[in-house]
């Protein structure tokens, strides 16, 4: 493995859309105590369906600790890859490398900065050690060269890209102080035209209530094609997420993509809000002396969080009646592939979804 | 990766000599602080001496702990892949998986039991959980599937293969109190012959003096084609080597390999005996109360440890005046590979050799 300290643009590799070919696709195994309730085991539950809906059209490396080697052995089927790689916690999406490709059918990861999605200012969790050395390990593991961008503070489900020439963001998060605050919003939107080698860079305004990722653009708003996106949406005008949805649909209506296309917004609706039970946070150790989760807390549930494996969609349901509605939608938007639910709660309840636990690796040559 | 229960004679896969072809070689990251002295600095650097030297002709993949990974990557050169494993000590060699081929040239691991060369009776430390997955997760790493021989204690280090139906194995090592004494020497033949898919064992009565893997093979006596072996020798009859040596020699001049052939003995001169130094000693720390080593205490030092990868011989030196002697009778048996010679004693005072901290991966289609 090389550590490149060039510019992805200057090397002729991009970030090719998720709804391109993949090799495969990179997850953790759950453990943290204070992040997956009663010792994670419906966590890992949840995250073994995920891994065997995803196996079924590809590739996936299970990364897990020495100490629970064994138990995602024995839980995983033996087409699954279960690799040794210390981690902080489970989110491949935001701690994984983000995989750039060239003409030739190249590929090369991004290492970018970690620090727990604010790092001392508001991150979640410290230290984040483990977490930043993932990317360029799981590079080394795929034998596959790395761009050094640890100076900017970035996650994978910060950014969602078209693969012609278009990245969407939100403002809540790549704005945040507990990025890069050092920069401005100019040098940021260099800084991702550069290594993700787009044209344009749109900003939505913000988020999914009370997404404690200073509101990730994989929770709300993600490409199902060039040109078109799905974006979490309710009608429910006294639901604080109501004024948030409208503000990045109205945003996504006056705005073009890079090759000038008007975006078709498809609304996808919310389930009904979701809150922490007292029983769940009773499951879950405190961390720094603080709980991490309190009783009544409103969850950051969408059906926009999830994952395009190449035969199919891997989609969170919540037991909720918008969970068929939901599915309809995405099979209409995703007429190739097959649209495959899994009960999301237990993921969701340690802080993101479908989309934030899984990384794609583009097909190479 | 697939985890076998049948035996590998019954599915067509034998294990292959070392100088076929490889697609690699594993090795370990030195660390343990009362194996390597010093903080195992000068150790690590003769391993990446052999992992460099070995790399000019094929693949090399080091494992190393989440401790250690940066001061790896850093060390070793970007062509070496470094990857992520807990393990114990740095003994690739023993811990590692067995590779068994067939003749449609796929491989597979086998993984035996490991108990740190003794167990409670008398290994070298304890515990060796860590070591003791490690072949099954490098079988995983490698995508290949792997026999589950872990009822049977066996380190790689105690086996050498001619490639055509022939091991070589010591009485002292594979009899010992501490592999599998519930079984009859007549048994673990037959383990052997089952596993490693060859018609012929012989038993070598001895190894090493002092060697403290109870006398492996590998340090003793080795296949450079078959028919044909190296083994350690010296002519000091005051030696107590002198009289293990020749009992090899005695029991090799009347056997007959698989195929019948007589076995022609090449004599390997041993170095000057090579103790260790009271610094040296210093530089350890203290195992379960007790010290690993004492001073003066004499090392198994024997040029038979070498590793043969695809263009050469990756052989150690002591410093000793035998060094270049020996030097020209591996020339001379391997007269397509090149010979590189590494300082070993930084090894060695690790309770190995260049051997011991390596294991090939066959070449498969």
């Amino acid at each position: 493995m090389k550590i490149l300290h060039t510019i992805p643009r200057e090397d002729g590799f991009f970030m090719p859309a998720e709804f391109e070919p993949h090799y495969g696709c990179l997850m953790i195994w759950p453990e943290r105590a204070d992040s997956w309730q009663y010792g994670a085991v419906a966590a890992r539950r949840a995250f073994c369906e995920v891994a065997k809906a995803i196996a079924e059209s590809e590739k996936v490396i299970m990364l897990v600790s020495f100490e629970q080697y064994d138990t995602a052995r024995e839980m995983l089927p033996e087409y699954i890859r279960v690799v040794e790689m210390s981690t902080d916690d489970s989110w491949a999406r935001d701690c994984g490398p983000t995989f750039v490709k060239n003409k030739a059918g190249e590929i090369r990861g991004i290492d970018w900065g970690f620090n727990a999605w604010g790092g001392l200012y508001d991150g979640l969790y410290f230290p984040w050690d483990k977490d930043n050395k993932v990317a360029r390990k799981v590079c080394d593991l795929l034998e596959k060269d790395t761009y050094d961008a640890r100076d900017f503070i970035l996650e994978g489900g910060a950014i969602h890209s078209d693969g012609e020439g278009t990245v969407m963001v939100t403002e809540s998060c790549l704005l945040s102080k507990g990025r890069n605050p050092e920069l401005t919003k100019e040098e940021i939107e260099q800084k991702l035209k550069a290594y993700l080698n787009v044209e344009k860079v749109l900003w939505l305004p913000c988020g999914i209530y009370n997404d404690e990722t200073n509101e990730h653009i994989d929770n709300i708003c993600a490409f199902t094609a060039p040109g078109e996106v799905v974006l979490a949406w309710t009608d429910d005008t006294k639901d604080p997420q109501y004024e948030m949805s409208k503000r990045c649909f109205d945003y996504l209506m006056q705005e073009t993509d890079a090759k000038g296309r008007k975006i078709l917004v498809h609304k996808l609706p919310l389930p009904s809000p979701v809150y922490m039970t007292e029983e769940e946070c009773e499951g879950l150790i405190h961390w720094d002396g603080e709980p991490t989760r309190t009783d009544g807390e409103r969850l950051a549930a969408s059906y926009v969080n999830f994952y395009i494996a190449n035969k199919s969609i891997v989609m969170p349901f919540f037991g909720d009646e918008k969970d068929e509605e939901a599915k309809k939608i995405l099979e209409q938007l995703f007429p190739m592939r097959k649209v495959v639910p899994v009960s999301a709660r237990d993921i969701l309840i340690g802080g993101g979804n479908i989309h934030c636990i899984t990384q794609q690796i583009p097909l190479w040559k």
